[in-house]
């Protein structure tokens, strides 16, 4: 089996987040598969409001457009911004991580509960959960009032208040797995699994490993319907997004 | 009363569908109403794709975050692109003709058939129709096969199709209105509406009098919580999105 | 363009709530439109439960059959009794208060609570905002315990009880903006969002805009398929629903 | 066992669909049953519109509110109007002929069609369908064409279209039962039964047994929440809807 | 009309479970009806987990295929176990307490609580809860904490807590019936009903009733579709589960 | 890293399955995973009824509960048999062929068609679907009218039949992707996807993968809640299913 070229797309700017998830990912691939990780190149130090990541979206279609020939691609950000622009601009896979995150709670439970930094980021979490029909399968969006760029392994504060809310999720709520809504998040997945003792999800490794299961599955992104290329359109003052080959 | 000042955001480089979407805005708001038309300064010329929408999302967010304070603003492109961002970068209400659209159509009948340019884009609509809560009121989302370029007035043959779907979704799957699904259509509603002989809903129309209406009644965005003004976040190579006043 | 007649139907028999509510229209309305108010001639005082609402169901539908040729019609009870009849006996828009107050919140925020009279309305609010697709983002429906009766301005108590069920729908559900149940709270809308800070979505004020608007585009009650005049059917004791012009 | 006595309550005005109604009832019931037939005094001979339903509503909350003590009531037409009302009016278990049929339905095969009479009450049909969760089991609405006055035995024509309809249902669109749309169709429910094949389930005959069935377990409509007795409310021009005893 | 032999099974191996379910079916039942009580030869005294239900629904299976021309069955425990396949080896009609006790509150009441026995099964039933488009209806499952084989009249504080956790339910979650998830709970039924003030729904007794009515009204099981007598397939080691006749 | 030890349970007897099924799975996955394939030792041959899946899934639930150490399952028949059972039953991933199908087509596609046997499945199926939320992006299941035991790749018209449905769901229902909704299926699914041109989507494969991609990910089973031990029961003539270590 030929090596696979898994291209891992940090959304935001921030380089030391974009490391962090590709040693992640580094970590469950099997020896042969190569990680390119790529950052956004401007936009949002970490995504918040739907304002960054509307910028962020367009940075990820940027990047995926000049690089389309990798075996699969991450979006590495829960919001998976940009991501349907992604799948119509290369054949390979494209999982993002929070659809990957979902996917692994579904296998391993019934209910989970959503961990996430701040509380305005709830109904949008909540509205995507409605939107791939798992409204039923959630419990709650737990936000910690903690912004993205104090999460990680270097913040022991986050890791115990994660932890304080999946306990709560778990013995007040019934969730039966956490899910991690926050790429930043996942260096801790695994500390935070140990201590509470359920399932911990976090999209990037997981996601990491559906791209890769999919292109062993000789699986990739459908050309026929919504994610055909891109029409071939005037662009005005950039790089038009059309590269149907 | 004072005077009423509607930011129109197209989110595509085409002036001539700004002007000819203010001129319809322009028509049906109280005469003390003034436009202030918006053009996007960069991106496609018009929008099909997802990848066409990413950057005409990122677009709007800056067009809006540019020129924050006007009393209400609409999207002029049915994807609705950038709205929730820009709902975050202002206090005044913001509509999007999509949105509008459906509105419109569920106060006149109780099935609604929408008319739509690409067989590409029927299932993010139909996603969209799935979101708002209205699937059970469409009975259809029709694709004409012609592209957003070849919509309006000046190509009558568009209009003889679009009768033609409008008829075919009346008389056979039991439509009672129809919404067009393209900012570029507006021209040609009322025409359409005459001959086929159901209501005919455009959101750019009836998207310009739901932002003044929603002026009337005093009814801005919301600052609590999902649409709160963007958090204070680093921005590389760009002016940041996050004037919280 | 020519002056708009309005045909505002309060479905109770309580001629001040009827003047309070003409006074909330009349104000938001531009000038040359006109407001026709009625008020049932018989059955309950205000409406409360559904045997209530039964009656006042039928009373509106036969104000309609009686002056079908209006611009546009407003039902102005939350429960928005009739308004399928009245929609098949008039080509104007029909607008109920309850669609409309849900619309209005529909744009200026991602969730919205309700705030409603009695704990007996509760679940029939709760089918409706469901019915309508809605559920996903409703935060909750909060009863006062406070009947229609003493809703109003001249009960500053109630304004008190429903500023702050709105602060706690606010605060511990995640609201980003209220819902008013009862048409007679109208009055007080302004006077709760000041006091709470965000928007307080009166179904008036903005539906009598709403139909407002959809004169403005031209878009009136389609006559095909539900809204179809009525059949001819013979009526004992009464005069026929009937009337196909 | 004391005898039960079923308020059949026809919301039209046409004393020969009750008698043929309550002969069904009477045909199924245990002979201790004994039913009390009710004609609508006042409204439509028949139930074809939203606006007809609207009067017979009104009329069927005063027939209950008149009569409340008897042991089980049946609402018998499709549209089940003024069933909310009438389960405020009384402790006894009130039943509706649609919710009858497809309750029957649903225990005798996975997806049902409906035969119905008109076109123009598809869509309401398919709301209630949807309203009760039953969607993903519906696998068509089927108008006929034929008003509710041509209905019964005595048109042979019907009943070769209704067979024809269902077989339509059960060979194209893979209907395992069929659901007849119209309380004048139940004279004919077996004869279709037969000639089809598959369940034909009815309503009248079907709830006076599930009223009749509620009543022997001793369950009668909750008095907490939804049905409580009516407020205490100030009627004009008519007797009160408020009978709390 | 000839008498109707109603198939009673119990899915567990407990006889006293299914005396005691026999004795209430007897008692609800007109007096010409026949009951043939089975209980499970193998498998689990009580049924608490999926693999407790796993080995039930084959039991259930079994059962019905040696005997499958008795006039109506009843699956008598809540999980409904092996109703499917029970549906296809009869042509008779087949009810489960589950799907009992949910028509039973439907009727009765807008809102339901169930009360159930180990949180363990709280996802289980509530799932099939949404599987049924019951949802919005039923305001919570409250688990007692007590196992089957603690259910029943001779443990008197289980009554108590259950009507602790029905009072709950009324009081502050608004329900207004309560839907008592196991079999073995069906004896107390009336017990708690009379303590409470709210109906109790059992699916026990109206299970029973609703089997004799579907009976009654002469329709049974369909064979188009999905319970059509299964195909005839080797089995290896059992007897097979193909009778077509 | 250490070996992976799959279990790959065949729910049906046929031994031919299961080595057809452990040789795809063997292709895909890393060369250190081992698969432990084990075949139903009574029961069906093939499933294609209710009947035939209740008496597998108990099987299943047997076969798990005798050898729950291994490091992931797959359970390897579309319907899923016994898959709750079995999770309860280890504290491995436990991976069904159905979920993993719908998980690969979510990700390379918008919009996916089902290819199954024979007909009496599809309601099935569809409740499947709409169980777990998929109903929006399903656009059809389509039945071959070919039973289990016909498909294959020694079945060359099964293959020609599978190609000419899949093109029809993609060019007359806007299929994206193509799931196969049976496990005998897996050998040719190669074979569609490169004569039709679209992903088919074959949930041994990808299954395998997923259970080795959890594996990897460290997420098991959770333990807390619906998938705990079963509990301690009684049971008569057979060994218990309850193995709480």
């Amino acid at each position: 089996v030929s090596a696979f070229r898994l291209g891992l797309v940090n959304p935001n700017t921030n380089t030391g987040h974009t490391e962090a998830m590709a040693a992640v990912a580094r970590e469950v691939l099997p020896s042969d598969a190569e990680i390119i990780a790529r950052t956004a190149p401007r936009g949002p130090d970490s995504i918040e409001s739907s304002a960054d990541q509307a910028i962020a979206a367009a940075v990820v279609a940027e990047l995926v457009r000049d690089d389309p020939g990798l075996d699969g691609y991450l979006i590495a950000c829960f919001g998976d911004p940009g991501i349907d622009a992604a799948r119509e601009l290369t054949e390979a896979p494209v999982v993002g991580v929070a659809e990957a995150a979902y996917v692994a709670a579904s296998f391993v439970g019934r209910r989970f509960a959503v961990v996430t930094t701040l509380a305005r980021s709830v109904p949008e979490i909540e509205d995507g959960i409605h939107a791939r029909g798992l409204a039923p399968r959630c419990v709650g969006v737990l936000p910690l009032g903690i912004p993205v760029n104090e999460q990680g392994a270097e913040f022991p504060d986050t890791t115990d208040a994660m932890v304080a809310a999946s306990r709560r999720a778990v013995g007040e709520l019934g969730a039966e797995t956490i899910v991690l809504a926050c790429g930043a998040m996942t260096k801790v997945a695994q500390a935070i699994q140990e201590r509470v003792g359920v399932p911990v999800c976090d999209g990037v490794a997981f996601g990491a490993l559906l791209a890769w299961s999919l292109g062993r599955a000789e699986l990739g992104t459908s050309k026929a319907g919504s994610f055909a290329w891109p029409e071939k359109i005037a662009y005005v003052g950039m790089l038009p997004l059309s590269p149907r080959p």
